[in-house]
């Protein structure tokens, strides 16, 4: 009854929902909540477990002793740490947020006797609700698990084995590091086909009539539903912004030689490195020895050399 | 003989040697000319009409009244025009080149007595050479063909014919709002995918493995041979620069709001406004009366409000 293995979801969106069914596809207990009666109708007719509260799903939680998933958007963190403060007090828990320093701070200060572990599985946010969600959603996915210093490594294992359960890979990281690499490929890219499709549409008609390949491929995540979008970049602040400035000080130097001796071959050929840099990118993949007296530096190391695990020794 | 519907392609790349497929497969008489002795071979390989010198190709185009189209890139087309000058100095002239007021500046300097109009199709640029090509390239894509006035109307319609007989759609437009359209969706893109390849790469491996769509989308042209892209980018200057600097104003001002008050979401709604603006795009599609007395200017307000030619009265 209590075997650690049981899983409560808050929030049953895209990504709450995809977990909720690739748990319960991994042969564990599991139930779920939502604010949205959408969402929870649904839910319960393809049927699954929904309590009709959080204080509920969490009074639950913390009588089968369950890892508790906080799957709600960032802005909404506040108040559900508020519940669990009341009812689920020394629970394991982790997330699936974008942005892993903001979260991390709501839980020391709104919920300081849980267990936590944050986590951030890299799938997509163009669609969401319910509806849109599937046990598959993470296969082959890039699943990151928080590794910083001081963390409790059960409950790490315990995360880990879930997201490896879904189909995803684990990528462990310090959590500046995560936010300030997700700034960098996914949340400046937004703000970048944001700022391009603004420019290419000043253009007018002419412009959308001539716009091509390159201009579709660079404008795509424009467009996405710009709420979302709002609320992934403005959560991660600090590190988009060092990202942007980044992306300010290079296309400035590309202005300025452009205006200067009419050359793009700097920018340019950085620019192929860059890419080649992905296409190249080879991930090590590895089993994590969680007994090794050393394991979340280790881990973090091998997150930060590009590389993720694939199976734990516990 | 001379029924005028013979064409001359001088440069056998990936777009002259498919617009010689396409020419021949329209039933005209063709023959082309190239420095590349690979491309040379091959295309006779294929059993087409190949002169041993762009000297050669242009006197018979004297001759027997052929279109000359100039498929070289930019920095060869001095050098071609000298040649043009001496064996076909009152031909009637078109070309490929992606920028149009640098060629049209170069032909009044350097071939004054040809009768030129000068024409852009907006086809793919990331493989190059006579293998690459093929009769289908411009199947459906947008061929701009320069709308100024003064323009010779029997060879505007003579470039045009050829474009719609490749499979093309026309789109007429001043080669001042030509190049000041594909800075900013073609160009630009270019110049903004390869900023953020290397903002990302600098993210170092975690970054490259946690990159996902958004990334992979807004770098994907960075992956072209840099040559080309240089050449293209720089060959547009000052219409680039223009773009390059209504970019840096928008993603500064991006960067100040979120330092400020933390908010993005007009950089975001702006740019889902101009995603929408591509995707909404409806062009009007109109039979061309050149008899018109007006003929060029409708030609240029047709284009600049998004619509395209598809069939001519000439």
């Amino acid at each position: 009854m209590t075997d650690g293995r049981a899983v409560c979801v808050i929030g049953l969106g895209l990504i709450g929902g995809s977990l909720l069914r690739a748990a319960a596809r991994d042969g564990r207990v599991v139930w779920g909540t939502t604010e949205s009666t959408v969402d929870a109708d649904s839910a319960r007719k393809d049927g699954y477990d929904i309590a009709s509260t959080v204080d509920e799903a969490l009074s639950r939680a913390a009588t089968e002793d369950a890892l508790v998933v906080l799957a709600v958007p960032l802005p909404a963190v506040d108040g559900v740490l508020r519940r669990v403060r009341r009812f689920a007090p020394g629970c394991r828990l982790t997330d699936v947020v974008s942005v892993k320093a903001p979260v991390a701070e709501a839980v020391s200060r709104l919920a300081p006797g849980v267990r936590y572990v944050g986590g951030h599985p890299m799938a997509g946010t163009a669609k969401s609700g319910w509806a849109a969600g599937s046990a598959d959603l993470f296969g082959g996915a890039a699943w990151v698990v928080a590794a910083d210093e001081g963390l409790d490594l059960e409950v790490w294992a315990d995360v880990a084995t879930l997201a490896l359960a879904t189909g995803a890979v684990v990528v462990p990281a310090a959590i500046d590091e995560h936010d300030a690499a997700v700034a960098r490929i996914s949340h400046l890219p937004h703000v970048m086909a944001a700022v391009l499709a603004t420019v290419g549409a000043a253009g007018g008609p002419l412009a959308m009539a001539l716009a091509a390949g390159s201009f579709q491929d660079g404008t795509r995540v424009a467009g996405s539903p710009p709420e979302l979008v709002i609320g992934m970049c403005e959560g991660n602040r600090a590190a988009l912004l060092a990202a942007v400035d980044d992306a300010l000080g290079r296309l400035g130097a590309a202005r300025g030689s452009l205006a200067s001796t009419g050359g793009l071959a700097a920018t340019i050929r950085a620019g192929h490195q860059g890419r080649n840099s992905l296409d190249d990118h080879q991930a090590a993949e590895v089993t994590a020895d969680l007994t090794d007296h050393d394991a979340l530096a280790k881990l973090r190391e091998l997150g930060r050399t590009g590389g993720r695990v694939v199976a734990l020794i516990r």
